[in-house]
């Protein structure tokens, strides 16, 4: 079991800012990372749908023989964790509580921003799972729909996306939060500006350090932490464009995504 | 801030073992612990009522200048947590959740067991909070009225509490649990005997140790641990039979119960 892959998922390019992290945190863990890029991205799409492509996904990952699933994508995590919890054998771990958790540690004033696409922020997962833990704490919300296409453009600094962000964020801003989650794996790579148009007084949460950590904490609590010393392996696969992610995971996650492997979308379509 | 002391509170006696663990992990905060033994134990009374007494502590501890409050037993986290919550303008840390947690993280066969007092298992609170981390996690309850007599009367092995502890756990057993939490805090001083009965595959979660490090995350990420290298203070309060406290208190906590204060329950009752 030790020695398995951990798999990781995303709609696309954008949850290699989660696996970086879990590189990072757990360098003797073998990971797989697929990214549904012919199907995504999800934010667009309706809760059901996305569901369904989680679970393909998940099921798809697990005969791979993964020892333990992330969903490292937040319209996913919001749609289809918990279908996808009760569908696996393995452990299956989203981005949403983790960073639902992060802010509630950190907020002092208890006012709590998110933002993230329209999928996420419509199936208001964050808002349950900060009041899970804080009854008391108060949620401001913001769907950003436009964001995600200035990060795949490279575009993360400049006017026109400092515009964009600074519309998004002042009715948030205007209610006073103190922290502010990065409800979107694309939005890490926007943190610089986002922290300079929220200024210093508002902490950003970005899920996938909490997710890393989470991910460790859940091996060892099973004894599934991969203790050899030999290398450990990356795979990177998607469903169509893989140029593209090339190009975008060298900025997404490093030098170390340079083979992707394309994977028929017949072989995970309808696996569930 | 950081200065403040820490409020903990219990119906009795058996928050002092999460106190220990408090105690254990952040030698540098002064603790406050009212244990509410003039109206205790909280097991066998209604949710409402037990709500009220959460509200009416907490609110106490307030005025007392606490930065946190930990509800350090179960029966009252389970009734009044939310609440607690929501009054309360320092953040409240219950023993459910983290609890569940460690649970959910431990558990191979996402079989988990659960023993408590009645309230807290008609709650279903353990339920809740384990469903909220894996869906697909199956859980059994059992409320095991007797074991909290026990030890109070300092009974904690014996032929007697053996047959108690085998009764009750035996349909958790059959049901092939891999996990098992102690859903009371009473129970970790029966830990020898529950896991000798349990047997070696069941692990035991005692949640005061997950309590005492969410409490760490939790003022670190604030910036509100306190970094002064002087002694720290201790107090222990009750609302009725000091003695008691005290001859209990060495069991459940250690030597430094040497002196316990009576606060009239008159300034507890109605200050919600």
């Amino acid at each position: 079991m030790n020695h398995r892959p951990i798999g990781i998922f995303d709609s696309g390019v954008g949850g290699l800012t989660v696996m970086r992290k879990i590189m990072d945190r757990l360098p003797r863990e073998s990971l797989i990372y697929l990214g549904d890029t012919a199907r995504g991205p999800y934010g667009p799409r309706e809760l059901g749908e996305v569901r369904l492509f989680a679970l393909e996904i998940a099921s798809y990952l697990e005969s791979m023989g993964v020892k333990l699933i992330v969903i490292a994508c937040n319209s996913a995590t919001a749609a289809g964790l918990l279908e996808v919890q009760r569908r696996c054998r393995v452990p299956v771990i989203g981005v949403i509580e983790p960073g639902a958790r992060g802010a509630v540690h950190a907020t002092l004033n208890r006012r709590i921003g998110v933002i993230g696409t329209r999928a996420t922020v419509r199936s208001r997962s964050y808002i349950r799972a900060i009041r899970a833990l804080d009854a008391g704490a108060r949620v401001f919300s913001r769907a950003c729909p436009t964001l995600v296409d200035f990060v795949e453009r490279g575009e993360v600094e400049g006017p026109e996306v400092e515009k964009a962000v600074r519309g998004y964020l002042q009715p948030l801003l205007r209610r006073e939060i103190d922290v502010l989650i990065l409800g979107c794996t694309h939005y890490p790579l926007l943190q610089p500006l986002i922290g300079k148009v929220a200024g210093a007084r508002v902490t950003l949460i970005n899920s996938a350090e909490a997710v890393a950590h989470e991910v460790d904490n859940k091996l060892r609590a099973r004894g599934h932490s991969n203790e050899s010393t030999a290398s450990p392996y990356y795979r990177f696969l998607c469903t169509g464009g893989k140029e593209h992610m090339i190009r975008l995971g060298k900025m997404f996650l490093g030098p170390e995504v340079d083979k992707v492997e394309e994977v028929p979308l017949d072989d995970i379509v309808g696996r569930f």
